[in-house]
């Protein structure tokens, strides 16, 4: 499975936890630790406009200037693909300088389904400044089919290299998940990829089964840091694409160095709550803020509503 | 799914990690929630002889002596039934009285692939006495193939009910459990179970592909409580199957009233070194000495002997 390419999102996903106050320290430590590992793509943050968020209320990975990614990223080092994440209508196209100039390399573009040609217009913008581009289409449950069949042929036509399926509320099991790799295949006929989210437990059997229906660019963080339940844990992945364990040790060391303290302060991951929204197919928003008012979902209720709406 | 049916076994294989000192209160409420949740079986606990452990260092579910088991089960409540297990060689048949002067309904027989003969003799024992049985082999992984198809030979003609794949190591891949859950059914023409351990987030995708190919018989447990890493998540795996999320409120509800508790003092689930003995396909007792003494799994030198002898 050596094909696979695995974009380490560690630090863009687990801000979304911490509004991207990470220690340079550790920045460093995960760059470094997720080369070692043999991801193809780091991706470091967001590329968001201060016209859109406060300098002083976001760390500096919700914007990704140059020249901190220069500080954590070091040069000359081979092996993996700086990556920043566009959200749509949130960034300022004169924020990125032609390829040649910048240490980034690719640059994913998210956005939901009605935003497909503003996303497709960015990405051929991208395209022309020398970036590999990529696509991710967020809350894929929530879109007509029609709706998303119509993006996606969009995307054939673009210049995006590839279009990756995202599992925005961690529903999917790995049957849909293939089938939902299989349609991307098919319809855009570009490189699919594949975004789990763990409220089940299901983020890596997903990933593997994107894999076995023709997927072949995974995200994954460490420890799954990330928003609500988190992401696909890079750790569990990389050994079962066959990267060799002596290649992980810097990765398994932050394990348990950094991510304990981490883990106990931001509470991503397998609570509840996240259950919870996982199984309702919801935003992760109520979870989290009943996480933040440390209510249960039970006692507050929460659980009995979804389960008044969902038959499973 | 509803032909599914699960066995709780949250204080038999969570007692593994507290030697099955659990209060009554918190075992009445967890068979209540099983109950209502519609799991099929609860297993209790060990039914070991006195003669092999001592009274005095371990808990009454060790023991499953009937009125301790009827003190916790209530009388007369439909809907599930209760299960012992017994470890051969370390129980005394003249501790289990016949089925029908017992609260027990089911005994599930644990046993290497080297003592099939003394397992399926205990079956039989068994059997005679009105219980329904039930054979796990332990340790599949370890045992050579011949001796496993022969093993899955005697169990054909036996009178177990039927036989489980256990994933001692929590090394499977949803493609490895089905072929052994394939290998199981033709070769014992059985019923077939499995039994899944989560050290690499594989437990419910095993078990869901255990289903598929053609298992009819899940283990879990709240939170996955059990031995190291844990087993598969009662309260994921029972919607996954089709159980309405009403019926999993009080389930859920000791996730938040007791678990975490018990989950900060026991600290089985997601651990490095749990990760890592799953990794190398060996049995947790390294990992969870280093789990005791507070060391890493990287920090001990564990990972890194472990890389020199995996290659994945």
């Amino acid at each position: 499975m050596a094909e696979i390419k695995v974009l380490d999102c560690t630090i863009r996903d687990g801000g979304l936890m911490n509004r991207w106050y990470f220690d340079d320290a550790f920045v460093r430590a995960s760059v470094q630790a997720a080369r070692r590992a043999g991801c193809a793509y780091i991706e470091l943050g967001y590329k968001a406009s201060t016209a859109f968020f406060d300098p002083r209320e976001y760390g500096k990975w919700r914007f990704c200037r140059e020249d901190d990614m220069r500080g954590v990223w070091g040069s000359g080092e081979p092996g993996a693909v700086l990556t920043v994440m566009l959200d749509v209508g949130r960034f300022d196209a004169a924020d990125l300088p032609p390829a040649a100039e910048s240490v980034v390399g690719a640059v994913r573009v998210a956005c939901y389904v009605h935003q497909i040609a503003e996303a497709l217009a960015a990405v051929e913008t991208l395209h022309r400044l020398g970036y590999e581009t990529f696509v991710n289409i967020m809350a894929v449950s929530e879109a007509p089919a029609a709706a998303l069949d119509e993006a996606l042929v969009r995307v054939a036509t673009s210049a995006a290299q590839a279009v990756s399926v995202v599992d925005s509320y961690g529903n999917l099991t790995p049957p849909q998940t293939q089938a939902l790799v299989r349609r991307y295949l098919g319809a855009s006929g570009k490189e699919v990829g594949f975004h789990g989210h763990n409220n089940l437990q299901l983020a890596l059997a997903n990933s593997l089964a994107a894999v076995e229906a023709g997927a072949t660019f995974l995200d994954a963080s460490l420890a799954g840091m990330g928003r609500g339940a988190g992401n696909t844990p890079l750790e569990l992945l990389l050994p079962q694409l066959g990267h060799p364990l002596g290649r992980l040790l810097p990765l398994f060391s932050l394990l348990e160095t950094h991510i304990p303290a981490l883990q106990a302060q931001l509470r991503w991951g397998y609570q509840v709550p996240y259950i919870v929204s996982g199984l309702a197919n919801q935003h992760p928003r109520e979870a989290m803020d009943l996480m933040d008012k440390g209510l249960g979902a039970v006692a507050s209720g929460y659980l009995e509503r979804v389960a008044g709406l969902v038959t499973t």
